[in-house]
């Protein structure tokens, strides 16, 4: 194991920090660690049928450019994860969903972050407002799943939480671990 | 798009940065965004057969606990990443490989980082010397390639990186996108 020996500095943004710690390896040596410490996250993939999805495209300030992704977003303190998801999908395509089944969880960036991120499914899905997360969202889009499939080979989806969650949702479908209403 | 009004602080950690940035939303509105700037990385799924893999177990800081990873590492300054996943292949496992084959590159976090990573399928393998990053893998492992996906579905393996290399892997290989010689 590694253990923290002190911290040399702190970034506070709303909700999450990044520090860089000195640490001690397992062999005793000494090296830095920059540790972004986040809150639990959520995405959905939201089925409108079995074989369509909706997607948003959004600008990403870290690699300073558009991308087309499933909705997603950080829990706010206290926020149960399922919770924080019903409401990011809102916020991001205006839909509601009635039934959410969690095809994974895992860390993104295990090099320098504890950030957790659940995926789920999402069907049953209702239009109920005006979109409310202009700030970040810049359209909503329907695509054939097979398609964004095709995106991901051709290198046009590059996220990697859109890749996880369509590999696991297909992996869990060949599996028979969708249950068969889920779409109905 | 957003733009940088200024940053508010930074942390230096050997070959790679996060900062805290005022940011401008493309509605005009102010906010803070923590962003990491990572050089380029590289993964691989280092293949001894075409039913078998390498991976390595070893200690991670920021989720303070162990895991089972596929062999990965940040490129040195001026480092081709293809050279950077050779040189962390033999540093984390012991081995080197005859073919790379680029199967995935991808944003891990997109919403603070930067970081790319570029994961390759490695064969051709061949045991060259004794491990020399004792300094952070504790073990190397074999494991037929059908129990890593039973790892991933149970939740064992829940490293984005290790779970995006085996799905994309098994998709080109659907596709036929694997040359019918790599493994030979």
């Amino acid at each position: 194991m590694e253990t923290r020996i002190k911290t040399l500095g702190i970034l506070h943004a709303a909700h999450f920090t990044a520090q860089l710690d000195t640490v001690r390896l397992r062999t005793g040596r000494l090296t830095e660690r920059i540790k972004v410490d986040h809150p639990e996250a959520a995405a959905v993939v939201p089925f409108l049928d079995s074989e369509h999805i909706l997607m948003v495209r959004q600008w990403r300030y870290a690699i300073e450019r558009e991308t087309l992704e499933i909705p997603a977003g950080k829990a706010d303190p206290g926020e149960e994860v399922l919770i924080c998801a019903n409401r990011e999908l809102q916020e991001e395509t205006g839909y509601r969903a009635e039934r959410f089944l969690e095809l994974f969880r895992y860390f993104p960036a295990i090099g320098y972050s504890n950030e957790v991120i659940r995926i789920y499914a999402a069907s049953g899905l209702a239009r109920i407002e005006a979109r409310q997360d202009e700030d970040e969202i810049s359209k909503v889009e329907v695509l054939p799943i097979q398609r964004v499939y095709d995106l991901m080979v051709d290198g046009t989806i590059r996220d990697g939480k859109t890749v996880i969650g369509l590999s696991m949702f297909r992996t869990l479908r060949e599996r028979g671990q969708i249950p068969g209403d889920f779409f109905s």
